[in-house]
C-alpha cells in the first residue's frame, strides 16, 4: 500500500535497502504467506509485522492445535505510550490464538542497565499493565511476572534462575558486546536473565517439554534474540527448540524520529485527553504537506512521510478501503493536511475514550494483582 | 613452636616473607589475642588459621550472644581429602558457638568454571556431606544448599537470586580478573553467585537483618572475599554487615605442594583403609629425615618440612606437650622418621575407623536428605 523505494525515513525500516541488509546482516526474513487469521490483523496484512525468524514452528503448532508460547518483555522505565500498544495488540492476538503468554517486567535489566530501583519499576509496570488488560489481556491466562521475583512456586523460581546461570556457560563476551555495544557485568547478567525469559517455557517445570515459543519484538530487540538462540542449541542439558520471532516496524515519533518515552513531545500517551491529543497533532505530527493549500492542491502531500497517515496505516485505520482513498486523496492534494490530522484526532480519541474507560475497570484487580504476585 | 624463618614452603603461607606481603597486598591481619574457647582448638593456638579480617564483629557477636552467621562453600569436583576435613572442622566449631551455618554445594561454579554437570555435582557432594555429619555437623540447624536449587521457599529463592543479579550492577571487570585470572561470562556469573552465597543470609527473607557473618577460607579463596565485600558496601538497596574472614593453612600434600584431589599421591581420603592410609605415608609422605639411621642420629631431622610431623601438628595431635615432645626428639636425630611415620599412621587410623563408623551411620540420613533438598 506505501510505495517502497530507496528513500527510508527513519522510522521505516521496510524500505527496501534497509530490508535487504538486515536479511543479509542478521539473516531474518520477510513475512510471506500467512495464514487468513494473521491477515485479519492489520499489522499483517500491511506489513507493520514485515519480517520473522522460524515462524514456521508456530504456524503448524496452530494448525495443528499443538502448545506453543509467545514471550514478551516490558522494560518499565519512562512513560507507556502508543507504540507499545501495538506489541500489547501482539500479545492479545497470540493469547487469542491458544498461546501460553509469557510477559517478563524487565525490572533487573531497569536496575542494571538504567540504574532504576526495583520500587519504581513496580510503580512504571502497573501503568503498563493497566494498559494490557484494557487491550484485552486477559491476565488470568498468562503468566506475567517481575525478572527480580519469578515466581511464587519455588521449584519454577528455581528453575528460572537456574536457567540463567546454566546459560553463561555458553556465552561469549563477543556476543554481549553485539546485544549492548558496551558491556558491563551488569548488562551481562540482565542479557543472560532475558535469554532465560525466552527459553525458560520449555523447562520440565513449565511447559514442561520443549516447545515453539515465538517472542514479538522491534528489530533493535533482535541482538537479544541472536544471543538466546544461539545459546540454547549450545546448551545440552535441555533438548531446546529454537525460539522463534516476528519483528514490528518502529511507530514514528510525531516529529518523526523514534516514539521516544523520554521526549514528551515525540509521543501520545494511553492517558493523553482529548485535548492534549488534539493539540500535540495539531502542533508537533510532521506533515507530508507543502507549505501552502494552493501548493498542496496542486502537487499533494507524500503519505508516505506524513507521520498522521503512517498512525492511520500502522493502528487506527482498520479499514483498507478507507485507508487507500485517504492515501490518494492525500497524494493528489484533494486532502489537506488540516483534514487528515483531524481525522486521526477524531480516530485517536475514540480509540482512547474506549481504552481509558477499560483502564478505569481494570483498576482494582491490577493493584491487586501487581501486589501479590 | 614451628620456628619460623624467611625459607617458606609451598604450603607454609605463614612463613615471615608471605605474611608481611599477604597483609601488604591483600589488607589480611593476623589473628592475634582471641577468646579462651578458641584456643581449645588446636588450629587457632597453633596458628593453623592464621588471619582474619574483621572477625572483630563475630567475636562480639558471641560474647553478647548476638546471632552471627558462617557461611562456607563445597566445590564438588574430586574426591573430599582429609585437607577438606579442616574446613569441616570450623564449620562444627561455629555451629556449636551458636553460627546460623549456611553452606552452599558450588554446582554452579562447578557447571560454568569446570564444566561439570549438576547431576555429578550433587553426588559427590553426597560424600562430602557424609564427613560433615561425621565430624559432627548437624543438618537439621544448618541451611545447607545447592547453588542451582536454593530453597523449596519460594520467597527465599527468589531473594537470593535477585541478590546475584542486583549485586552485578556494583561489580568491574577488573574484579572478576583479580578473582579468576581469566574471566568468562560464565565465571562471572559463578563470582557473583558466590558473593550472593556470603551476603544473603544478611537478607529480609533470611535472617531477616544485618548480621555479622565468618567465612573460614583457604588464603586463595581472598579474591572472592574481596569482590564480595567490596560490593556489598557498594549496594545502597540493603544494608549489610561487612562481611569477616579466617584464613587456613593449606594442608601440604603427601609429597609437598598442594594436597589435590586430582593427584591421588597427594591426599589421604576419609574413606581410605588402614592399610591404604599405611602404604601412603610411608611411601609418599615427604620425610625431613637424614639420608641414613647414622646421619639423622647425629644431625636431626627438620619438622619443619616433614609432612608427617605438619599433619601431627595440623590435625592429629591434639596435645601440644606430646607435640611438643615429638619436635625436639626429631629434630635431635632421637625420633626416627619411620617411627615419625607410623606414630601418625596410627593417629590417622584410629580417627578414620571412628570417622567412617560415623559415615556408615550418617548414610541413609543424608541420602534422604540430599535428594530432598
Amino acid at each position: 500500500m506505501v510505495k517502497k523505494g530507496s528513500v527510508v525515513n527513519p522510522w521505516e525500516v521496510s524500505g527496501d535497502i534497509n530490508y535487504e541488509k538486515l536479511i543479509k546482516e542478521f539473516g531474518i526474513e520477510p513475512l510471506k504467506e500467512l495464514p487468513p487469521v494473521f491477515n485479519k490483523e492489520l499489522e499483517y496484512r500491511r506489513k507493520i509485522i514485515f519480517a520473522h525468524r522460524d515462524i514456521q514452528r508456530v504456524l503448524l503448532a496452530i494448525r495443528d492445535k499443538k502448545p506453543f508460547g509467545m514471550m514478551t518483555g516490558l522494560m518499565p522505565t519512562g512513560k507507556c505510550h502508543i507504540g507499545h500498544l501495538m506489541i500489547m495488540k501482539q500479545m492479545v492476538f497470540f493469547q487469542k490464538l491458544g498461546a501460553r503468554v509469557y510477559i517478563a517486567v524487565a525490572d533487573i535489566e531497569a536496575y542494571n542497565a538504567r540504574g532504576q530501583s526495583l520500587e519504581d519499576s513496580r510503580k512504571i509496570a502497573e501503568d503498563y499493565i493497566l494498559n494490557y488488560v484494557a487491550m484485552g489481556l486477559d491476565l488470568n491466562k498468562c503468566d506475567l511476572y517481575f525478572q527480580s521475583d519469578r515466581s511464587k512456586d519455588a521449584e519454577k523460581a528455581n528453575a528460572y534462575y537456574r536457567l540463567q546461570n546454566l546459560l553463561a556457560r555458553y556465552a561469549t563476551f563477543n556476543e554481549f558486546k553485539a546485544v549492548y555495544g558496551d558491556i558491563s557485568p551488569g548488562k551481562m547478567l540482565s542479557a543472560l536473565l532475558q535469554a532465560a525469559d525466552m527459553l525458560h517455557a520449555q523447562l520440565p517445570e513449565f511447559e514442561g517439554k520443549p516447545l515453539p515459543v515465538i517472542v514479538p519484538v522491534g528489530i533493535d530487540q533482535d541482538p537479544h534474540l541472536r544471543l538466546a538462540r544461539d545459546i540454547s542449541q549450545k546448551i545440552k542439558d535441555f533438548n531446546f527448540t529454537q525460539l522463534s520471532s516476528i519483528y514490528t516496524l518502529f511507530m514514528p515519533g510525531l516529529s518523526g524520529g523514534k516514539m521516544s518515552a523520554s521526549i514528551p513531545t515525540s509521543y501520545i500517551a494511553p492517558i493523553d485527553t482529548p485535548k492534549e491529543v488534539e493539540m500535540k497533532i495539531k502542533k508537533y505530527a510532521f506533515s507530508g504537506g507543502q507549505a501552502t493549500l494552493e501548493e498542496h492542491r496542486a502537487k499533494g502531500g507524500n503519505p508516505d512521510v506524513d507521520v498522521s497517515f503512517q498512525y492511520l496505516r500502522m493502528m487506527f485505520e482498520e479499514d483498507d478501503a478507507k485507508l487507500a482513498k485517504i492515501e490518494a486523496d492525500y497524494r493528489s492534494g484533494k486532502l489537506t493536511t488540516g483534514e487528515l490530522k483531524q481525522y486521526l484526532i477524531d480516530k485517536i480519541n475514540k480509540f482512547l475514550a474506549k481504552h481509558q474507560e477499560k483502564r478505569e475497570k481494570a483498576k482494582g484487580m491490577v493493584e491487586k494483582f501487581i501486589y501479590k504476585i
